[in-house]
């Protein structure tokens, strides 16, 4: 590691000498471009058409589960001769990555029926709903012609609720404002104080002072540093013409309040490498996806409605048994098996894999999760509260509630009414699905009054743990270190397991891309090896 | 004003008694809820259809200009039965709110001319490009069925390039969580020495350090609550599948290094009023607002290449002359006159008006303002460095580098090479288009490398303050309590006076509508009052 001081000065050095080419070319050299360029390439890439000899091409793959895990499994093999037959118990692909649109029909384990009434052109991403800039996911839509749109993660007019609080409702901007500003103004006075004289030298402190000053909008030294507000809370008159010069909205509360008000708990999440901004999403619905896949790989290839009783491995292939829709058993054999199901569900296969396979299968804890999507007459958050997309943030037990980042300025628009985990998704996922609505209604009026209840048109919820063959929002592993992940990313035999709980992107469809990608290449290593 | 302690131990008391509907009533009631439903109405609103007697329909009024503030003049006008005409002196409308495509000619009064080369459904708006959430452009853009989607204002993955600090560009992200980790283990350690103890109760530090332990990734007491980096920053090898756990983009650089670096200069734009996300635009091109503005009070109500030469105020009306393309002076009569031309080329007209008007028409300064589009053969900042739109922020002279928020994942796109003002604006100004290019390609390199200038299919840049009709980017007052501003907003006789500089929005769309709506309101007034 070259020290930092160092490195700039070899820099400036090099800049000087060389100029601006040269100087950038050395500062990626230095590993100082923070430019994703120089990420490492993954130690895994599929298949590339050509690669199989002619005598074998046609491989026979059987894969289990049409989510994303399976949909790329059948289309990386695919690209490179593999004959694949994808079997998927559900009536549709695409998984957890599943978009309701009006006509959409679900009955979870409970008997729970529901039909989507939404609108033409109205929809809700039931599953994952967003991609960041560096998930290799947008490079599939790219790949597959899959048209994307910005997906409004962070919005400074979106609302933080926290009713343990007892304080209205309040705009992010308007939080952030006074939390910084307090947290600008203290730390200034701590600094001029004397207090970090230790850590900092005069220079460093002036600097710092600098940038408190702009990033709180405090007062100078004079006044304290004292942090009284700025038109960044908003406004209660907004500027216009004339000798409408606006009125700020203030003044802020005491610091004690805010700091009592506990609103800062919420600004961390736009900093996560995976939700900071730009965001993404499939224009239309995330289904965009799983459909350009299936498309991709033929629909033929996929077999709906067909739930796999029965996994036989053995020394030169693989022998699957599943119903059809009629129920009528059938055996398909095959060179090698991608299992891409969920593990909860994959574990209650009968298989004669090792024990220690199916126990491993068991070891991940599965996490319920619940989203409700409401469709309003109006679009009453753009007009009334000029909150185009973003994430209100609560401490209700609806979590959040996401407002819609497509059809702006339409006649409707779908809210999500809940987007929760644990206890929080078993206490809606218990009740029926119009109690569930009136659950979410009566909570998000606390956020945003009575039209909240008044304009809904219609409503569907989904609880992921209650969902037929999939029966969990996602998984987590109590210890990845304990063997059971290691011995899952490997094959057993000629079974191979794919889904994003094998990778370090969990509830993410990068996370199902990446480990299809990783299966496939492992597959693929062992046939050009003769295997 | 009702202390916060006490509101809110009211309103938990409404809360018990009335329930959560009750208790929204209530917030919204004392002035807690932050949504803008609650802002006030200016005091200005345009006339109705219908508002106008049988005999006063037809009322003449000649409107100077086709910028936004000319024409939401002859809209909102037309819309209770008056008479506009608009006259224009280029041969389009929209005045600043321009979008350059392929064909788009352009000679300023320097004698640069230049054709853009753009693609197919690439554009520049070369003009205003954002429409904030609160602005009432965006309920033009509603009411004209003017479709509208994000433009990301603000981008983790957009780079932050201080060439004086002497250190490579840096992701946003990367600036961000090792300014905020600093920020906060500093102020946690000045917390945890005593050092605040007169600001702050046990209560409120405790609260505090929770804060900042989330909002700065820092480390517990045991470890002096220092910050040594986080994911937040990036990775050099991102998370995967397996056993690709990720390789976090580390360590970061000393106190004292980021410090010096002064990133933190940039992160407070996305705070202001006006700048935070979400922001907005038509899609296609801002100039679709004018588009629909010109089809919506008719194309025949313009007429362009009309170039005001004289404006006379008399008792019962007044009289325009302009020259039309021909070069033949035209005399128009009209019993009003809105001029919404920038004050400085107003003030060269010749008129009768009080000379203090004309003196208040030359006091504003004017800024100039330059922008180029680059449009590049491969959206290589979506493919290399997974930057989907936002900013780039540098101490160059080109200052800003936008990237395109239409067009994802297509074959090209145009960047915006620069916008800048005052002397960076000048100096690019000054320039032939193809020198500005040049000095634009040969700053970007420093940035993205040699591609940025590889990878250039055309360019086409603007300097407004060398625009003709138009010589300058927005003007600022020196004061607006010394009696200019105050005065032009007010009529001059029956001439009235309207644009973004007679707003608190200057260089915004909002504040010519606003200015707009302020002057027609008067004026309607007037004439209904029997003026």
């Amino acid at each position: 590691m070259i020290p930092s001081v160092t490195r700039r000065t070899l820099l400036r050095s090099i800049g000087v000498a060389g100029g601006a080419g040269v100087m950038f070319e050395s500062m990626r050299a230095l590993g100082l471009v923070a430019s994703p360029e120089a990420l490492a390439t993954p130690a895994y890439s599929p298949p590339k058409p050509g690669d199989l000899a002619a005598g074998k091409r046609g491989r026979k793959v059987v894969v289990l589960g049409a989510g994303m895990a399976g949909l790329v499994t059948a289309y990386e093999l695919g690209k490179a001769g593999y004959d694949c037959t994808v079997l998927e118990a559900k009536d549709r692909v695409g998984g957890r990555n599943w978009t309701v649109r009006g006509g959409t029909t679900q009955t979870d384990l409970d008997g729970n029926a529901q039909t989507a009434r939404f609108s033409r052109g109205q929809y809700l991403n039931a599953g994952p709903a967003r991609l960041p800039q560096s998930h290799i996911t947008l490079d599939y839509c790219r790949e597959l012609g899959v048209p994307v749109e910005p997906f409004i993660n962070q919005n400074a007019n979106a609302l933080i609720y926290n009713e343990q609080s007892g304080l209205a409702p309040q705009q992010y901007r308007t939080a952030k404002a006074d939390v910084y500003g307090y947290v600008s103004e203290l730390l200034a006075k701590a600094l001029d104080q004397g207090s970090l004289d230790q850590r900092l030298s005069t220079e460093d402190k002036d600097r710092l002072l600098t940038f408190l000053s702009g990033f709180g909008s405090i007062g100078s030294r004079a006044d304290g540093f004292a942090y009284t507000g700025t038109d960044r809370r908003g406004y209660t008159v907004e500027p216009g013409a004339a000798d409408q010069a606006g009125v700020v909205l203030g003044p802020p509360p005491a610091l004690t309040d805010v700091l009592a008000s506990q609103v800062g708990r919420y600004f961390s999440f736009e900093f996560g490498y995976d939700q900071a901004m730009t965001m993404m999403q499939p224009v239309g619905g995330m289904d965009a996806i799983p459909t350009a896949l299936y498309r991709a790989i033929g629909t033929g290839t996929v077999k709906l409605n067909a739930a796999v009783t029965k996994l036989t491995d053995g020394p030169d292939g693989v022998e699957v048994v599943y119903k059809d829709k009629r129920g009528k058993e059938i055996l398909l054999r095959a060179d090698f098996c991608v299992a891409a199901l969920p593990p909860h569900v994959m574990a209650r296969i009968p298989t004669n894999l090792d024990p220690a396979v199916a126990a491993a299968l068991r070891f991940p804890t599965v996490t319920p999760v619940g989203k409700i999507g409401l469709e309003y007459r109006r679009r009453w958050w753009e007009q009334d509260d000029r909150i185009y997309g973003g994430i209100t943030e609560t401490d209700l037990d609806l979590s959040h509630v996401w407002y819609p980042s497509y059809g702006f300025h339409g006649d409707r628009g779908v809210v999500v009414g809940y987007y929760n985990t644990g206890t929080n998704a078993r206490t809606y996922g218990a009740l029926s699905p119009a109690e569930r609505t009136k659950r979410a209604l009566a909570q998000g009026v606390k956020i945003h009054g009575e039209k909240y209840r008044g304009e809904l048109a219609s409503a569907f919820s989904v609880a992921w743990h209650r969902v037929p063959y999939i029966e969990g929002g996602w998984v987590g592993w109590p210890s990845r270190t304990s063997g059971q992940y290691a011995l899952l990313n490997q094959p057993a035999g000629r079974v191979y397991f794919a889904g994003d709980w094998l990778s370090y992107f969990i509830a993410w469809q990068a996370g199902a891309i990446d480990s299809a990608r990783y299966a496939v290449t492992n597959l693929h290593q062992r046939v050009l090896a003769g295997g």
